[in-house]
């Protein structure tokens, strides 16, 4: 594998998963695999989950890891070609890309979008130029549009723990105070398309994801409807790709509560995390024994680790 | 050994300073302790001397390390319970916590008092947080009112320099330009309580200590009494106590000079660091033969490997 | 090796480049020598190439690396003797450095010129007193005069690629936006010196480097004159030395470009990077066949190697 952003660079969905809840079982099975091979981690963006993750997944490949904070410890990056850089930016992306590509036999890096304009967030920009000029294998840790590793992580935590063959799994928006990427609900989406369940997205009038990653979902804007027998419920707020980057209302009413768990097949409730208590999520279901949202963030190592197996596997060996 | 915040978490303080002093003599002797374990290492606050004495300690026992700068490099967390999270805060310390128990097998976490609340900062509310949620062992790298593996490398320093069986101690507050915590203070009186020393403890009026940390200790506010034939003298500034984070005065006087060292039995001179030269400590003291200050900073090492040791001992194996 | 923070510390300059190009080949080979061995860099001053290259050298060696970005993790550092420290800076660089001297085998430290008070920043009153107090072998990871990892790196590189045994090196002046340090360029200078090379240096007036840098090289003002034949081109901006850390014009027409290119013998074209593409090196050059910018940084790893293993054996062992 040379490229992990999207569940379109998998060849088989099925064997990822497995793989994972292999390597879950016996996590330091492989660590000769990475003897002498380094991972760098870059991060545009702030993070928490997925650096812990996939240092963690990388260590237990036996890999070393360097992590650079590009946003603190490094400097601003240009990212338009042509231009003449006599102001802020102080290195274009094509020399940092290829000095790290020097550096690291794979790169997870993260760049979120600038939520301003569409064109630019949905064509990949920066992490397209970073997978052309690295010239090593790329992982993306959350891209403008995707966040493949917690789709994955999220997949591995249905199929462990889905008592039926073809759960019935809503994503649904959810009410928050700042404007997000659609990149986590994109994701989830997108993976939830490969798989073969019941899928429904449920959101207000407004807030329709991209049609590429809704695919063949089922999409209503009454959220009771959607949570009706729902065996697994992704709860997740994402801003408006129509008016692209805004918030429309104040979502009154979409927050998930227990009340609404009642709805369902006595759901597994999920969330990617950071959550925002009482606003997204309700207190009581989040200290509720249906809470899946630390299985979900154990299942990011292993879901880490599976990929940088294929990497180290299929590409490097 | 599932939580070291206090002296109260060791059972058997003396076999803790032995075990550090064999770890000193033979650092590598254990490192198949920590193969396969994972410390993390959670600051709120900044670090120097605990972030590299701690994961030198971890590596020394070949456990892999991960540093997360939660004030730089994660999120704002929120530590109230049943709040509607529609402000800054961006995750609760509820999951922050949880999810790096996901991630580490133990923890090691920094969180400096906010010296505006005294019920708050003594309530320990964060650090105890963050204990009950991760699920795993809790190693304090300071919290609001303590500094254990300080104050545990302190003591290595006095048993090993010491001369006579029941040498004379005392801790004297020093003037600063800054509000700081307590918590070295505290949590030396706390542990020099357990040694079976002279102990004695220094400061102006108003700069009393909380009675649970003072213990048995004889307490003055005259410096020249105290310093007369001790053998060991700490040097350490804290705000108040009884006026909850105030400076009261400038403290002129207090500063430990060479003509001041007249007065004891020839002392060693400690200080936790980082100092204020020609405020808290002369030039003259930390630039001459008394000075320990490097002694402690490299025992903190020791400490924190023989704490660390006994996690992977006692509650991991 | 004790201390590597110029060409005047290497006894054998082609061994050390020898050891270098040895070590490309065969990274793995001393992996044992590190064993147990720990280096500490320190960062006074944002790093992405110094950093991610030296600790990639120390991890191929068997090293443990424990980085500390001082500027922001740590504390502000006192540099003045005598001094009452009742200002912002919190911690003495006696102390700050005596301390990592007792955590680390071997210390890196890079610290950049204030570029107000030239007998300040050319007396390197940080890098020396750090060596001074930390008591272990000390690496420059470029200081307020000299980048010698980079010089190594850059002629490495020519090394590798010359066609003759004498090629004609030319170091010539670019535009730039923000006044910069003289360090690379001094080091370039330095090193080339001591290899027998042809060469040349070339910069409008009032950009001299200091004598004790610019040693035997020819210096001109006429950039087509010095690029006449050249066999390799380094790139560089730097700040008058004369009127100190002042940009003295716009340096229109000195920016290296394909025409310019024509009057070289076809050379390589080198740059440490970051490099402001458009202003000083033209895209066109830098996404050409005559870029080295590459190869430097990928070379910065095996002189970052090649020191270190040299401060292990001659040192620590």
């Amino acid at each position: 594998m040379k490229l992990f952003s999207s569940v379109k660079d998998v060849s088989d969905v099925n064997q990822l998963v497995s793989e994972a809840i292999q390597l879950k079982a016996n996590p330091f099975a492989d660590e000769h695999l990475g003897k002498h091979k380094t991972l760098g981690l870059i991060f545009l963006n702030p993070s928490l989950r997925t650096r812990l993750s996939t240092q963690k997944a990388a260590m237990n490949l036996g890999m070393q890891v360097m992590v650079m904070n590009m946003d603190k410890e490094g400097w601003a990056l240009e990212t338009q070609d042509g231009i003449i850089m006599n102001g802020t930016t102080v290195e274009h992306i094509r020399e940092a890309a290829g000095v790290m590509g020097e550096y690291c036999d794979i790169i997870g890096i993260r760049s979120f979008p600038g939520l301003k304009d569409r064109n630019e967030d949905y064509s990949e920009l920066i992490f397209n130029k970073f997978v052309q000029f690295c010239g090593v294998p790329v992982v993306s840790l959350e891209s403008a549009t995707r966040h493949p590793l917690q789709s994955l992580a999220d997949l591995i935590t249905i199929e462990e723990l889905k008592t039926t063959a073809k759960p019935r799994v809503v994503l649904t928006w959810a009410p928050h105070v700042k404007p997000l990427p659609q990149a986590v609900a994109n994701s989830f989406a997108e993976w939830m398309n490969k798989a073969d369940y019941d899928f429904v997205i449920t959101h207000p009038a407004g807030y329709d994801l991209a049609p590429e990653f809704v695919g063949n979902a089922i999409v209503t804007n009454n959220q009771d409807e959607a949570l009706a027998g729902a065996d697994f419920v992704y709860v997740k707020n994402w801003s408006s790709y129509q008016d692209y980057g805004k918030i429309l209302s104040d979502g009154e009413g979409w927050m998930m509560t227990n009340e609404k768990l009642k709805l369902t097949n006595n759901a597994g409730v999920m969330h990617c995390l950071p959550v925002r208590r009482g606003l997204e999520l309700s207190h009581e279901i989040l200290d509720g024994p249906n809470s899946l949202v630390l299985n979900q963030a154990n299942n990011r190592v292993w879901a880490a680790q599976a990929v940088l197996k294929m990497c180290l596997t299929q590409t490097l060996s």
